[in-house]
């Protein structure tokens, strides 16, 4: 993309409502505009990065075996008469009636939805285990809504469902999804811890939420400082394997790790001092177990394999997708702006040129351009008539984490400059060998863009 | 995929509710259910064809230049009040209250909200042209929703946005989406002809519908048999020449081709007799040019070359893309079900083990889903313990284009049949040469999946 043909309104000045620096950052680097109090639309550059998370997502999802499907952002209210939720939810569900003044409303959450459709067509125990998921937009009348995409009303979210015949199974479909979402986290270039958690309105005995450190997090949480340094990396997992995933789950929740909401102070006190931790935390996601919760009162059975109608076991299992764009800048950010980690970014290199209109460096600009272009990345081409210091900081501010600086100088001796914008570390390269470097860094980061 | 894992709920009889034969073969094929009236959740099968809709107009709407962004479903109404349109649309609009009373709608388009994206951050005509689209959910509040996804209440739509300095300008834009659309329709198998329309409640001077001919389509539509015999082809596009767009569009609007609001008897005369035809059409998308409908009263100006501010030159461009689903069964199916064109099928080929359990064959269809899977392609194996004539009824109904059946006999001679859908001609061949031939098949249908 050349810069002079993008929709990119950067801001120079802070935006007065922006509390926290995610929201910030996202108005002054262009991505977001708020269309209403916590409704936001995507502007280009900010839709770019919704949906390289997305499509994390979706990969990760179906590596897991979870099938993707949608469910409208529209029900009848009927069926959340159904299982009690309707009355129970509160002032955040919003109430809507259509002109035949049916009661309707803007799903938070598709529980009785899934459920429904589950019962219609599955009927016996040989079509489990199943789980399906969607990623969609979700409602939430807060009544102050705020911190930008971290809090807004209208938000998008994956949502998944698993049925199962037993609770072992079940069990599994939770370790599972832990596993996915770890995996998920990471390569958005995130740290999200598990933490025992609240299960809330959506029920339950089992749930953990994935909380990112952050000082800006709206969660108190304490945890053993040890968690911080387990990673899932690369290693290899059969999501069929049992043990497999339990032991990753043990791995991930056995040392302390809690919200406000289920700290106790007896146990964290049995952790050695100097590992205690107390933080902030941003939630990004949260998985459930809640058995046959749903599925009873809905008439949710299967037959099993002896004849008899057995209610299935299910869960669910969220991530906060638009909330995450907010996450990982609160969690990767400096004093000039945003620093996206390789997985996520937008664009993955951009291109400065020192002296737009000297023909030498514009050729080498094009040159450079066709070849990122060639090795399958998108760079971001700042082909403006702008001083270099206001091409510099327009990509600080929007945080691509490589950037190639072309000029009529460095050309005379056959280089170009590679800046991380990480480290701030330049090295100078021929044309040829920067793009073999950028294509290197990212041979690990195939996330599919639009 | 392997069928024993999907989701896949075929019904054997035909729904009652279901008039058209779009709306049937989706329920029977378990591709939607209903959730509640005129709003359908999308099972795995139906999302992964909605997806490849949505993934190859987004290609060919950047191929074009234009900017990928995402604005809410929820709106505010001042933004409406302003365009003096909230009063206006009537009562297919749904208006909401939030829990502090504000008024808000479902937004079935979005003039108003882009415009407001462009008036605060566009000020220089330095900034021009510039086309912003968006893939989102809409709403319209249908009396009588009905025949599915083809008139629902909650649909799917691309919805794009051109803003130019100069009517000329924004006359390019507006054939640059003529070209562009017909692309995208051709992509999915469809001819979609461009017709002389009524622009409605969007307002302006041109406007054309594309309508892709079908007996059950809601429009009555009259046309000069020869447009039916143009195509766009493999023609290369420039899409910044101007000479070059509109030479196409006027190559595909010369001739007759008129719904009914705008139909001329006198004019339609004049078509030789032979080529007059008169037929039902369903309306797949819709391009305009208001100029300056929304800008002027918006305050959507830009400062010009001479400093003097001008209202910008609008045009605004949608596609159903849920409703895509349906028109394309219109338009391709028989007695058995659905004949997907290999642009959005949801998986390639289908792979029938007529053996299931017979160690050689279940061996072969294990090995030719690698090799499927290996070449990019995404089959489904039907390895359920099932009757070969289920199997066939199955592939048949949900309508993969191509089939291989592997069975003991055929074995013994090496070979697999290779069966197509639409002519239902079978071809003995060696499971590697099967394997070449849905590749080499596929090699001008690259639409990315999920």
């Amino acid at each position: 993309m050349r810069l002079s043909r993008y929709f990119l309104p950067v801001l120079k000045e802070n935006p007065a409502e922006a509390q926290i620096v995610s929201h910030r950052l996202m108005l002054r680097a262009g991505m977001i505009k708020q269309a209403s109090a916590g409704i936001y639309s995507w502007l280009p550059l900010g839709f770019k990065v919704l949906r390289k998370i997305e499509n994390i997502i979706h990969e990760e999802q179906i590596r897991a075996g979870h099938l993707p499907m949608l469910m409208p952002t529209l029900q009848s209210a009927d069926l959340w008469r159904e299982s009690g939720r309707y009355d129970a939810y509160g002032e955040e569900m919003l109430r809507i009636k259509d002109r035949h003044d049916r009661d309707m409303l803007y799903t938070p959450t598709a529980e009785e939805l899934i459920t429904d459709i589950f019962r219609a067509h599955v009927k016996s125990y040989r079509d489990l285990p199943l789980t399906m998921y969607q990623i969609q937009w979700k409602f939430r009348d807060e009544i102050r809504p705020r911190f930008g995409v971290m809090r807004g009303r209208e938000f998008l979210m994956k949502d998944g469902y698993n049925f199962d015949l037993t609770k072992e199974d079940a069990l599994h479909a939770y370790n599972r999804h832990l596993v996915s979402y770890l995996r998920t986290y990471e390569r958005m270039g995130l740290q999200a811890i598990p933490m025992r958690a609240d299960s809330g309105p959506i029920g339950g005995e089992d749930t953990h939420e994935f909380l990112v450190l952050a000082e800006t997090g709206e969660s108190e949480v304490f945890y053993d400082s040890a968690v911080t340094d387990i990673r899932l990396g690369e290693r290899e997992i059969d999501y069929n394997d049992k043990d497999q995933c339990r032991a990753v789950m043990e791995e991930f929740t056995s040392l302390y790790a809690r919200t406000d909401e289920t700290h106790d102070e007896a146990l964290f006190n049995q952790i050695p001092e100097d590992r205690r931790r107390s933080a902030r935390g941003i939630e990004v996601g949260q998985i459930f177990y809640f058995g046959t919760k749903y599925s009873e009162p809905m008439g949710a059975t299967v037959q099993g394999p002896n004849g008899d109608q057995i209610a299935v076991h299910m869960g669910s299992h969220g991530i906060g997708v638009s909330r995450l764009v907010g996450a990982i800048i609160e969690a990767s950010h400096d004093d000039n702006g945003i620093i996206w980690p390789e997985g996520v970014t937008p664009f993955h290199c951009g291109i400065v040129n020192l002296k737009q209109g000297d023909a030498e460096a514009d050729a080498a600009c094009e040159k450079l351009y066709a070849a990122l272009t060639a090795a399958g990345l998108e760079p971001l081409y700042d082909d403006r008539e702008e001083r270099a210091g206001a091409k510099f900081a327009t990509m600080d501010l929007i945080g691509l984490p490589w950037r190639i600086t072309v000029g009529p100088r460095g050309l005379k001796n056959g280089v170009v400059e590679l800046t991380s914008r990480r480290t701030g570390e330049s090295e100078e390269l021929s044309p040829e060998a920067a793009v073999a470097r950028v294509a290197e860094i990212y041979a690990g980061h195939k996330v599919r863009g639009l």
